[in-house]
């Protein structure tokens, strides 16, 4: 999916929403075990019954290489079932020496089909160039995360006055555009998203932290937001286990169309 | 495995070479894609080839990850073959907010039962804690690394007069300890290895970057190691596809040897 047609998603929708399937077999409703693959379960009945509210559905891949091969089988089947006009986002945070990040890029790129994946940017410019190799896909670059250690190193200041992690979003943003780079930036940082939005005026971001994490839904929109909308906002565990019983799925529902509704009136 | 049975293993096989099985469907002996699970035989003939030689084994994960399920299946035969007095090591690159992390964890060290996995330091300290709380295994973070993209991040001065890596190495190192942390710190960038062993004394390192990144065997040994040796030398590429024929094995191993008979001089 390109720049234009995610734009064009943004708006027909009246939603910037991404919901994240962090799918923990432990934490499903428990009528779901008894499926095949329960996993995959609950996966199809959180995207149909959300499919209309968000433009973007991103697996937290972790989630699902903890079940082994198995794991990786139900991945395949909820990428292929979420509808083409949504964009997905590989939640991988991977990055290694180019010709290892090379085949990291064909795993989710080509062999799971994702539109897009996080990659964390510690080892330069030869992890990332590999994945912007890919035409019509996506690299989104960890920036300053949502997470407690993001002070542990992100925000060091550097010689020449900045922080870490903005030397990294400016840096790494030379090596593509915004129309094959995106960046996470946490909404638990409200004042700094306003200053990266300066730095990068018209890459889109992508913003996890609201709800679970804390971060205020208003707040990152006011601060993040360009004439194309330019975020995406992540919701993962606020949605999805939003219910544990049979109806689970319209719970989310629910919670999704929360969110959504905020975010029309910005549309 | 423990540090003191790592280093017992050192001094009996005079060795501390890591043998990278980063195995390329595309790249292994032909006659071998006749087999069931091409890439596991091809694992398995290198093991047994090369047991002797080495003490460790990295997988880099991305070479099984590119092959979807199937990959992981792979993976998994081989990490169950290789005998249990050699360290392994999954190369993975990994970190995330806490709750994935762990994640991460139970994957690498429970349903594959890795002793160590190699993590990425940009997310702090709450993306690395639910590794080291593992026990009896070991979470190797990147400090500095062999590729040319080191450059893009991990040499910026700090305010503080240190570069970056070092600061990732002092700090990350508190949130463990020696027998449970050891550091990547690339062959390439030998007269910083002697630096970062100042700093930590007791580590082990595990160092890429020998052979097709050029680094090299002496430079390297002389610059890090320390009273326990505290290295890990890995060759991946170097080794792995010295031949490509049916006795591509004991290519394997020539090359495997000469790395040892090098290291038993300093054992």
């Amino acid at each position: 999916m390109n720049k234009k047609e995610l734009i064009d998603q943004i708006r027909i929708k009246k939603s910037f929403l991404c919901i994240g399937l962090d799918t923990d077999i432990s934490k499903i409703p428990k009528f779901l075990l008894e499926f095949e693959d329960p996993v995959f379960e609950f996966n199809k009945r959180i995207i149909d019954s959300t499919k209309d509210l968000c433009v973007a559905y991103k697996p937290n891949i972790a989630f699902y290489e903890a079940m082994g091969a198995k794991g990786w089988e139900s991945l395949k089947k909820t990428v292929d079932y979420i509808p083409k006009d949504i964009f997905t986002i590989a939640d991988a945070k991977r990055g290694d020496i180019g010709n290892t990040s090379k085949k990291y890029a064909q795993t989710f790129f080509s062999t799971y089909n994702f539109d897009s994946i996080t990659v964390a940017p510690y080892m330069g410019i030869d992890s990332l160039i590999p994945f912007l190799n890919f035409k019509n896909k996506w690299t989104i670059v960890l920036g300053l995360t949502s997470n407690e250690g993001s002070n542990s190193f992100q925000n060091l200041a550097l010689k020449n006055g900045k922080k870490l992690y903005q030397e990294v979003i400016k840096v790494s943003s030379e090596w593509g555009n915004s129309e094959n780079m995106m960046y996470v930036v946490g909404a638990t940082k409200a004042n700094d998203l306003k200053q990266i939005r300066k730095t990068l005026p018209k890459h889109f971001f992508l913003i996890p932290g609201i709800g679970a994490q804390g971060g205020d839904l208003k707040e990152v929109i006011n601060n993040g937001i360009n004439q194309d909308i330019g975020l995406l906002i992540n919701s993962s565990r606020g949605i999805i286990y939003a219910g544990d019983q049979e109806n689970f799925d319209l719970k989310s529902r629910e919670e999704a169309l929360k969110i959504q509704q905020e975010m029309s009136k910005y549309l």
